[in-house]
């Protein structure tokens, strides 16, 4: 594959954001920052996460979602965990919310997709492309051409509806609303998908047998405490102030959340 | 938290360095360099570590101590490894040195203080800031204004002293010195606080039972064998060639550690 | 040691990567990084890996293959996986098609020397180096320097012959050929160093007392079955579809592999 720049100008000021489950010690990522790089020249890198789980679609989705608003809009975010590489599974650059998306059609980008509508368009796979690897060969050369100003209906057909994952459980009851949660972070606190809003003030939280009162923070509570706040991804966190929560209640991602009173 | 772009030329030029206990698995680094890069477009945003044992303010304050010399006057370093988010602590910005820094009033400045004094402000928390989260929402925008030209005057009021962390160990005894192994790095070294200029030639270091001529470096001992030599950062560091001191003399941190001699 | 920037202009356009086994923890890629933007503003900085395994020689020489050819052309790209620090073995500086290269010699270069010829010269170690960490006090003003514009001849004398790695086992046998696993990566999928251009179609490869098909992709079989192709590096890859190949089979790093037919 003979390559040349895509820039028109001399230098390209976009971001391109990138999200893999790549690790760094074999050169995946390596590789697709010089194919990047070599078109489109001055481009900015910035790396959020190559340490997602092997394959772990939700956990990329989740970062996803969590990350790409805080950026400048017109940024590229470039979100490669994919599993079906080498299958049917499409290829997808997609436009919304002002920020630009390069990805596998798998429900990486379901997170973004319950914020912002998005146009997405189908990529090609071209010829001389490696099937294990279109984080190289597909998605790095279509980030760039949009890094270097191609229009999305430039790089492919449109996509029509794109794949998303199934929706946590979030279901209101009598006097409260149960969900579930859906990330556990690096300091071992559960993240869940209800929303901040839905919670009344003096309400509870109802998780692994125990009832919690809902604080503003870690600080409200006496170290080794668990602490039920809103965290700052907009829902329910629970946490264990100067703990893991998730080794002291002994849940993890999936467990149902209740919210009462 | 409507926020415009601070910056009051095209591009900001400045460096800004992260240092964060955080991991990037989950998302948070991602948001706070999005928010950087939105406050202060064009900023080089370099990438320090991430994966500062969680809590452990005296690992970052030794990282932070090694590398912020070593980058452009003028660079900004934000180190957040912030177990006391959410409590009373205070966040700082400070300058010294020639260069800036953004960072919770918990010691993890406590080795820069000791390079440089620092004039510091008290870092307001804006309304909305998520409790949990001051790295991209008290740190994050206070350096990427510092980045954009903001004096440091402009962002808060002094803060008076600072805190530091607890010296370690550092006496003199009659012909020699005490001192104690503050950091163990990757490769299982070692690293004391007793600088080089403290070492007489001819000096022996004893350390868990054994006495161990100080030499220059690696090569001048046998593979497997114990060697004491001024380290790259400038003190006293225990190494075995080819091998882990750690494992093979099974200290670690704290340990105490004598030169004679 | 007093150091001014070593750009003639104002803001230096090249890239430099790093490729190390230093972790970031400790501080020492964060000096690196520091001390190349010191002398050379405005460069641009590309992590391609720390997490090598400490001294793994073998793994960088891989991952600096593979990745080089990616960048643009006048990229310098440093790679210090070196436990010789601190003894008679010499520091390079080389350039050859099209990029340029700073690293110990000790066989790091191998696998760029088999795809271009490299012209080297021997940096000499400044004044003041500290014995344990060339990483930061020869390697990276080098880099620094080439990126700044300097010639390679400028940087030391010729060096001659440079060390390199024993070639991997790839022999052909009637009919077939030998080879060996060259490298594990994150997915435990096994690579060789059987180029996919001496395969034939319809070929049988022996590995772990199995016979499998070359296929193209994972695709081409069903889930948790062992599949073999040639991979995005232009080699034989034995991998499990949703499956770790190196656990699966039981055999890693070194094991022969046999194509037939």
């Amino acid at each position: 594959m003979e390559e040349r720049t895509l820039a028109a100008g001399p230098r390209v000021s976009a971001i391109v954001t990138l999200l893999t489950d790549f690790g760094t010690s074999d050169g995946y990522v390596g590789e697709m920052k010089g194919r990047i790089l070599r078109l489109a020249p001055g481009v900015t890198i910035v790396d959020i996460a190559h340490d997602i789980a092997a394959g772990d679609v939700e956990a990329a989705a989740f970062v996803l979602g969590r990350t790409w608003r805080a950026f400048p809009e017109g940024t590229v975010h470039v979100a490669v965990v994919d599993p079906g590489v080498g299958t049917q599974r499409r290829g997808l650059a997609a436009e919304g919310g002002g920020h630009r998306f390069v990805a596998p059609d798998n429900g990486i980008l379901t997170l973004v997709l319950d914020q912002a509508p998005l146009a997405a368009v189908v990529l090609p796979v071209p010829e001389g492309a490696a099937p294990t690897f279109h984080g190289r060969d597909v998605f790095a050369p279509a980030a760039a051409a949009l890094a270097a100003g191609a229009t999305l209906g430039s790089l492919g057909p449109s996509a029509g509806a794109t794949l998303r994952l199934k929706p946590g459980t979030l279901r209101r009851t009598e006097g409260g609303v149960i969900g579930a949660i859906i990330h556990v972070d690096r300091f071992g606190t559960l993240i869940t998908n209800i929303p901040g809003g839905m919670i009344q003030a003096g309400a509870r939280v109802q998780i692994a047998g125990r009832a919690i009162p809902v604080s503003r923070t870690f600080g409200d509570v006496a170290p080794c405490e668990v602490v039920a706040f809103t965290g700052s991804g907009g829902t329910l966190e629970i946490a264990v102030r100067d703990g893991r929560a998730d080794e002291v209640l002994g849940i993890g991602r999936g467990t149902d959340v209740q919210v009462t009173g």
